[in-house]
This record gives C-alpha cells, sequence and structure tokens, in this order.
C-alpha cells in the first residue's frame, strides 16, 4: 500500500525541492493546497507560471526586472554602482532605503574551489559600463566570505588603475550584540577598523 | 521603488500563505523557482492543480483518495475500524506498517470552545459503517488533547450499547526520552497505565 495516492506525493516531492523544506513539512504545505479553493491553488499554480515567464534579468546591472532594462538602471544615476553577488542581495539592500545608486550583479563569486573563475561571473559587464565614463565609485558588497573578500580584490585591483574609487562594506560587530556573543572573527575586525571618536 | 518586482512579489505572497512560511524564507522559495527551469515551474505548477483537482475524499471513510472509494476501504477487511481526526492522521499511522484494519476520518473533533458539535464532525458515517454489522473493534485514534479525548469518550458511549469493542491509544512516555524531560502529563499517565511486568 503506497502511504501517499499519487496526486498528494507528487506535490509532496515538489514541495521537498525548496530549500530548507524536508518530507514533514512539504506534507503539511501539500495538506494546505488541498484544503484551498479551487481560485486559491489556481492563483498559487499561476504565480509559479507568472514568476518564471516574466522575471528576466536587467541588461545593463542583471538584477530582475520584468523588461529589457530594470527599473533601478531606468530611473537613477550610475555614478556609484554597488556590486552584489546575487539579485537577492540587491533586494536586502534596497530595503533599507539608503543607497540611491545603481547595482551590479556578478550571479556568482570567484571560487577556485568550485571551479568558477574571474570570466563565469560577470565582470566584463561592469567593466563595459565603467568605460561609459560616467562611474565615480564601486561599492564592493560581496558577501564577507573567503569568495567574497576574493572577488572583492580581485575587481578592486582591476578597476583601481582605471582611477575609480572603489570601497568595500565595513566589517565590524553588529549593532545590538553583546561583545561576549560576537563571533571573534568580527570582532577582530572591530578592533583592526576600530575608529577615533 | 518597490522592493519586488510585481511577478515576484505575487510568488511571494502566495509562498508565505503556507503554514510556518514568513516572509524571508517565502522569498528564498520564489529564487528557487525563478532559478528553476521552465519545466520544472511548470511541473511544480501542475502538481498544484493536479492535487487540488484530483483528491477527493472517499465515499465510505472520508480518508483522501482517488476515486470514490480509496485503497484502504476497497481492499481490506472492515472488521476494525481506526477512527482519526484528519486526513494526514491516517497517513502517519500508515507509515507504521502496524495497523491492517480500515480507517474512519472525522475531520475534526468536538470542541465546544469552537462551537464544533457532533454533528459537525462525521460520526453519522461512522453509525452507518457499523450498523453493517462486521464491525468488531473501534479504535478510537484522536489526539491525545482536550477535544480528541471528549471526542473519543462520546463516541465511546455511542457505541458501547451497541456491543462494539472501542478501544482507546495508549499513552505515557515516549520511547527513548529521559523521565526528567517528559512532561507532566505524560508523567503522571505513565505511572496510571502502569503495567506488571
Amino acid at each position: 500500500m503506497k502511504v501517499f495516492i499519487e496526486p498528494i506525493g507528487k506535490l509532496v516531492n515538489q514541495f521537498a525541492k525548496l530549500p530548507g523544506v524536508g518530507m514533514k513539512t512539504a506534507q503539511r504545505f501539500a495538506y494546505k493546497v488541498i484544503n484551498m479553493t479551487d481560485k486559491e491553488a489556481e492563483e498559487f499554480a499561476d504565480a509559479i507560471i507568472s514568476a518564471k515567464k516574466n522575471v528576466h534579468y536587467c541588461r545593463i546591472c542583471g538584477n530582475f526586472s520584468e523588461g529589457d532594462v530594470c527599473d533601478v538602471c531606468k530611473l537613477r544615476s550610475d555614478e556609484v554602482i554597488c556590486v552584489v553577488k546575487e539579485p537577492k542581495d540587491v533586494i536586502a539592500i534596497e530595503k533599507l532605503n539608503e543607497f540611491d545608486g545603481v547595482y551590479h550583479v556578478l550571479h556568482g563569486t570567484i571560487s577556485p574551489m568550485q571551479g568558477i573563475g574571474p570570466d563565469d561571473i560577470n565582470i566584463k559587464g561592469l567593466l563595459k559600463r565603467i568605460q561609459g565614463g560616467n562611474v565615480k565609485e564601486v561599492i564592493m558588497a560581496t558577501n564577507p566570505d573567503v569568495e567574497g573578500e576574493a572577488t572583492a580584490m580581485y575587481i578592486g585591483s582591476l578597476l583601481k588603475p582605471l582611477g575609480i574609487k572603489v570601497t568595500r562594506l565595513a566589517h565590524g560587530l553588529p549593532i545590538g550584540t553583546d561583545l561576549e556573543y560576537a563571533d571573534e572573527v568580527s570582532l577582530a575586525r572591530a578592533f583592526v577598523d576600530r575608529k577615533t571618536i
């Protein structure tokens, strides 16, 4: 006797493909869908198809876009470019409402361990944008891990000879934590990068 | 500037409807879908529509079924009926490979607090099955909470006069736990229901 009838089993398997979702959670999601109205289930399925069909990448910056060029590239000055690893990093920064420049999405970081070299990520596109002549500063906002640091250094070394100011997001203690709970690397960085008050 | 472009925002909202899924997790699910191939996304959407369309409830026991009558009711003897609250409880028991009788799904438990009385759950269907004359034992496998206990007691009081053996799943210490970590109610039940060894 199969534990699941086929349409439920299939849906459970689909949900189990989502990141961090095991079989138990996938089951709960499947029950939720079965208890939806027909209309709700259709809206759910349509949202999946529509996201897959209508989300493209901006020709200029590589961010998610509905059209050929994203709204950020259309509407903002390109004097300051913030370089990130993935489109979701753009969303994290946009939520801050702090940065009003444009982005450049690398779609990866240099990782010799995984065989990802400088030509495998969108560095060429960045250099082309800079040749446009308008760019004053490039903020390297790749993750503070080995690959992110290496990528920031590499791109920095390419851009500095062109007279572009290259900056990196500050590291240090997260706001609101106790010293005792801070990880050692962040604490060490906070010492090295200490500021006069 | 919207943080999400529309097709992503819609998909995030759909995922956020799933139980236990907040906006951050919904976002991660949406990125996963956007990174799927067209075929994978279609299969996902189809699985939702198909589960909604093809999952019905068995006319006899109320469990999930593709057809009018589920495979369990078709293939097994109905001498022992296990009564559960929801279809997912059937799946939990089927996974054990211990029980070879049939089920009866109440689709709820009696809960005066929520205005759910005996007529609002599928007790009539159970009585009708018992009038068939074949049933020897009814196992009450509703949850060990107030509503589940009350429902078990109520159904027990209806069935005993009919000469049906009514049993309840045993309560006590979960296997593998330390006494010190057991909840008080289970520990107290373990004392009351202690067995001679």
